[in-house]
């Protein structure tokens, strides 16, 4: 018995995907402890934006390391973290006349998340926050009660209050409506606000993410996203947008929205903004917002992670010019047009997306963990998420080499054209 | 203005007690970007055991870095965890006989304690947990219901349901009480959930710190401690035991329980397991418990750490002999020493801890600060905890050595003497 | 000043709208002290449906008083409140076959409601209930959870969880609508229970008026009820009607949706089955719903009102026969007869409702007070509900003499003419 | 089978203590349908302090009903409701110099409690009430949170929040601790109140009983009541009395406080005051407590009960003189008397009580059952109450003739002998 299955807590989940011990890592490939290559499409969940072990990254940690830099600061000022506040300001904030502030929490997404409800709820004195179904925002009790997936939500064993959750991303004529009803739903929450009779009170904040990663590969429209923050700000609610997933670079930009038209008052960001898997959180505040914030009244251990800075500020060189964003947005063309097929092939499949994040939705989740099983024996490392898991989720490394992204999207077709024809022939 | 000053929250804290940027470290100390070097007895609040940039780890991060090792991998399968689940059995639980399974949740301690939280209510079905006066737990939501200061509890903005607080502490003869109110504690706890009209209904847990560090260095007694776990047993309750900042060597053991007679049914770690500051948190959960998880029900980006896991076995090697046990006993016993005439000159100065981690609680904030900001402009980084910031609180890295472990006492006590003498000149 | 103004509290309300004492009241009329007479129109907010010192009540009360009766007995058995459970089981229960319990609970409609809540956790094992926009179920924390009035809400002073607020009564075609956001709520309640990531578990129970009284006199459709209850059934979750206020006769028939098809769980009743405003609440739980009660778990000081019991069996003489029932109906009809001009006369105005209750919705609530203060000062007394006190609410006793509801409407539909014509000529 | 058996829900209870049918009632003696008397040591559950059918009452509501008085109106202005306030202003409050406004509720303890509660939380801005260990306030969601008894409590099927139970009652010397646990309760909460890291925030209210009546007749001592009212003035929280069952007379006083030095902010009155068993619920409220109502916050149906206000002015005439509450003085004199020789017989039996309402703790709820079963047969009603139904509760009508109340003290002296003894020879 390996000391995995002797000693793991139970909860593990990954390792039955993929039941080998990995070794060595590179760029968009993972390699076995037997010498077996795998391309992934997985990028640790959607951290590894840049690949695995990015050469720039792991060149200037361990500079870093070697010359002594401070490695954990917590929120005391070092001269790494300068050098990546002054990196993220003057190439991603300044261009878009952001004025927002930095916050680092402790360095996972839910964190984050926590954060940016307390502040919500601090600067406009009401407690609701309103989410979305099938929304992810973390596995905390804050975060939980607006992430909306049961499996998750009935681990928590008390009631998650304070959040309500409406359908998610319907436009006017509903195209992406997740609930098959037919209503149009930002006409239904200003309904339910205006009316002091409705049950339901003002929320001190709408948190979204602007594409649901985890629920399915949902991509809002931009006309419900726009019409979402008009309606914040007539309700006198904050608008954020959890961006940990689909942010830094994933969808052809550095956010998720720069071509949405929204302001979001909040930003969370984690996941990529790390650098090379090297955790870090960081909402992005507008200033009239953080100055309500007293010192350390939202604190964590690891809020200062300075190996994370120095990786980070490396990952903020890809956005110092656009060549990586052009790339990315030809990938997820690429890959668009390497999946159509399969919808046209088959009436239950379907392919949702933006950039290089796509889902490819096959109906049920046995046919995905299918897929997910095969893929794997093929050499592609490859999950599903949504309802049931029904949808082959793809996010590979934005910096995957040309021949490893299409390698992956042949195997991912063959897989599934064999799955879905076997379902066929049975 | 600084980009600090520019950018980055108003939250910031500790840079607001350090008002200078802090450029490297090496074990005890940090240099400024001006070259000026602090003696460091706060170790990044209790994270750097092992001092900064410990060389066996930072030597060993380096050639797993330059080897492409996995950095990131969720629940996946590494070698590099493998390597640090081995070491850890073989030299920490298999000696003390703890068949616990080790759960890793997202890398920070406020996330263990959620994931401990909830496994205590799935396993009794009940949703109160107990936990205690000045007890510190954490940030998110439901650590933050466990955690007694009413500083950081505003910050929720929602009401903090399903904890009950209980004064900490208390033996017998009442010495270590911290209500001053000549109650005995856990004989009230007893009678209270025996009476079905007491208004208070069993709990799914008692959670608790051996010695709360955070809030003000109070040292639980073996008695109390002893009966509490008792008391757990008999209502049907779990005992767990949040070791995050006092466990992993701190007090001249790897448990900060290990000398006490108890056997905890989770044990949360975090800060100095993760090695040089790199993020970890593990909970130790026991096999019975343990099995009534369901795969990935409660997860993490950040949740397989390797580089974590490369330092935190690196950190494990200490414990493979009793050297540096021995050590920290004698260094804590010298650190004792130093203050003990503090207490005898000042009535208003009280010495507590054990090992490695003391309280000077000088009797009131302004006065901790007094002492906190001297000791910064002597060279001399320390910090203040407890109600209202009255205990200033010294956790050296266990490898800090004799040399800048006297340096240190001598500022420490001669700022205090200076303070307490200025005040009663005044 | 008056006793009133020197010492009641400053909630008082109804008071303020009519500014006189009362002193005598006979069927559907009430008299000053000054011997001013009043035609009502309000019945004691719907209480009393078989008018003031309905005479075949009083005698039976006095007769019951002067032989020394019980009068106050708890949920002891008395040969009162025999008669009372005897004559409803004959009357109203087996001639359709209804083969509900019945419970007397606190005789307060608040206490019902919650008792009814408190079941179908209780049965179901889940806490959620869902109720709708504009309900309005009372004022104590359970059954203000549910009512929708921020008004009422804000007075909780607590967060008023484990209620979710659906829109009310939309059909098909939604013409019922009260949110006007052309949803189909059926659609979308279903859409929500079938997607475990809706972030919306399945509920305790559907808790609703069928036509919501205080909430505008809206009027839910057949098929929205009906579906509502299939809903119901499929998700495993109660089906409470609140027919406290429109309930015994209000419509044309004992219960209001017996011309409807449907079959609820519980059946919360008060108001008019005490009487003569002799305060009785009753709840009628089916019996194998009933039976998750153990004994004495709902208590209620004056949950046994045996002078509630005697005038109430009077009441239910008026159901061995179809006489009133007809009468109501005619009396209804004659009353929609005199208000429809109205309706055609302004664009504004919309008339709702079904037998004797009817809403004349003026549009906005300062429309509506001047009604209400104009006919109190032509000698009729009527209220105003809904969102902002915008509907004029009709609920004369239903044996109000011909010539008083001739009266009465004349008064209303002359006032309503001026206040409409006076506001087009400012 | 009988309709009870048929129709009733399972919930009844009294009727299975006393399986009859009652049909007629005078003062202090029940008959039941087969012309059985019974002594009544019950009263309604405290609600009869004047007797059954008290002949100023009848008379008084016979008189109103027949001439076609109000009997239902609301928070209209009445004659008979200002008949009542007036009388109680000149006879009760004038005389104690208290300011106090009165409010109606609707007719229920709970209501009036749930009144009290969001009174203090609005006018604190706080959310927790503190309540009592063995506390009874009502079975509506607000006030059951303040109820102790966990087999009520667990019928919520919701978690009861924003209240905090401490142990009641005990002084300086602890001889009325209900915890046995040797501390000292005031001390304990002084304590928990200064310490901004106690993990409890001062409360909007203390809510009490000075008698603990469900409780099992627990006295709270003079000198714990005025040191827990000067805590609430310190950490500005409003002294609520909960006087539903131990006020109007019961102790030898109208208020059972009159003789303690306190002075509450708000005293919530129900059972007696309304007269005869019909119902009233009102608070008394400091004016300036008061004026944070708005008009109608809290409303309720059947708040305006005149017949009640008629009968409860009756029952006022009984403190215009000195007369009644001298004999109840007497008489409980004459009870403890009557009871003193049990508890010197029986190490496990105490007496506590004050006045009119005597516990007699008989060690077990088994004792109480037998004693009150065989009370029954031999002619005495007769209940018990406190933990597991341990205490047989005396309290008969104020108004019990000598003759009665001598008969009645026989048989249960007798009784409870008979079944201390058989237990003993078993």
């Amino acid at each position: 018995m390996s000391i995995f299955e002797e000693r793991e807590s139970a909860i593990r989940a990954y390792c039955r995907v993929y039941p080998v011990v990995f070794d060595k890592a590179a760029n968009a490939r993972q390699t076995d402890e037997n010498g077996k290559e795998y391309i992934d499409f997985f990028a640790g969940a959607g951290v590894l934006n840049f690949g695995h072990n990015n050469q720039r990254m792991t060149k200037a940690v361990v500079d870093y390391i070697q010359s002594n830099g401070v490695t954990h600061s917590l929120d005391m000022h070092t001269t790494a973290k300068r050098q990546f506040m002054q990196h993220f300001t003057d190439t991603i904030l300044k261009p878009r006349n952001m004025p927002h502030k930095m916050q680092f929490t402790g360095p996972t997404g839910t964190n984050a998340v926590e954060a940016a409800m307390k502040l919500a709820r601090r600067v406009t004195g009401r407690q609701d926050v309103v989410a979305f179904s099938h929304g992810f925002h973390g596995m905390t009790l804050g975060a939980l009660s607006a992430t909306a997936n049961q499996y998750f939500r009935n681990a928590a064993g008390v009631p998650l209050n304070h959040v309500k959750h409406f359908a998610f991303g319907c436009d006017k004529t509903c195209p992406g409506c997740d609930l098959g009803c037919g209503m149009n739903s930002i006409d239904q929450l200003t309904a339910i606000y205006q009316d002091s009779s409705s049950g339901i009170a003002p929320p001190a904040a709408f948190l979204l993410e602007t594409i649901q990663a985890e629920g399915g590969v949902k991509v809002a429209s931009k006309e419900w996203l726009q019409a979402l923050e008009k309606l914040a700000k007539e309700v006198g609610a904050l608008f954020i947008v959890d961006d940990i997933q689909v942010g830094v670079g994933r969808t052809g930009s550095f956010f998720s929205f720069d071509d949405l038209g929204i302001d979001p008052d909040i930003i969370c960001l984690a996941k990529g903004i790390g650098g090379m898997g090297t955790p870090m959180a960081m909402n992005l505040v507008k200033p009239e917002l953080d100055e309500h914030w007293s010192p350390g009244e939202h604190t964590g251990t690891f809020r200062g992670q300075d190996i994370s800075f120095v990786a980070g500020d490396q990952a903020l060189t890809y956005f110092d010019n656009d060549e990586l964003m052009k790339e990315v947005k030809a990938n997820g063309q690429q890959m668009a047009e390497a999946l159509a097929p399969l919808a046209q092939r088959y009436p239950d499949v379907n392919v949702t997306g933006k950039g290089m994040i796509l889902g490819l939705d096959v109906g049920n989740g046995d046919r995905a963990k299918a897929i997910v099983n095969q893929c794997f024996e093929a050499g592609l490392l490859i999950a599903s998420c949504g309802t049931g898991g029904r949808v082959v989720k793809l996010i590979p490394p934005l910096t995957t080499p040309q021949s490893d992204l299409k390698t992956g999207l042949d195997i991912l077709v063959e897989v599934t054209d064999r799955v879905m024809q076997m379902e066929r022939a049975a």
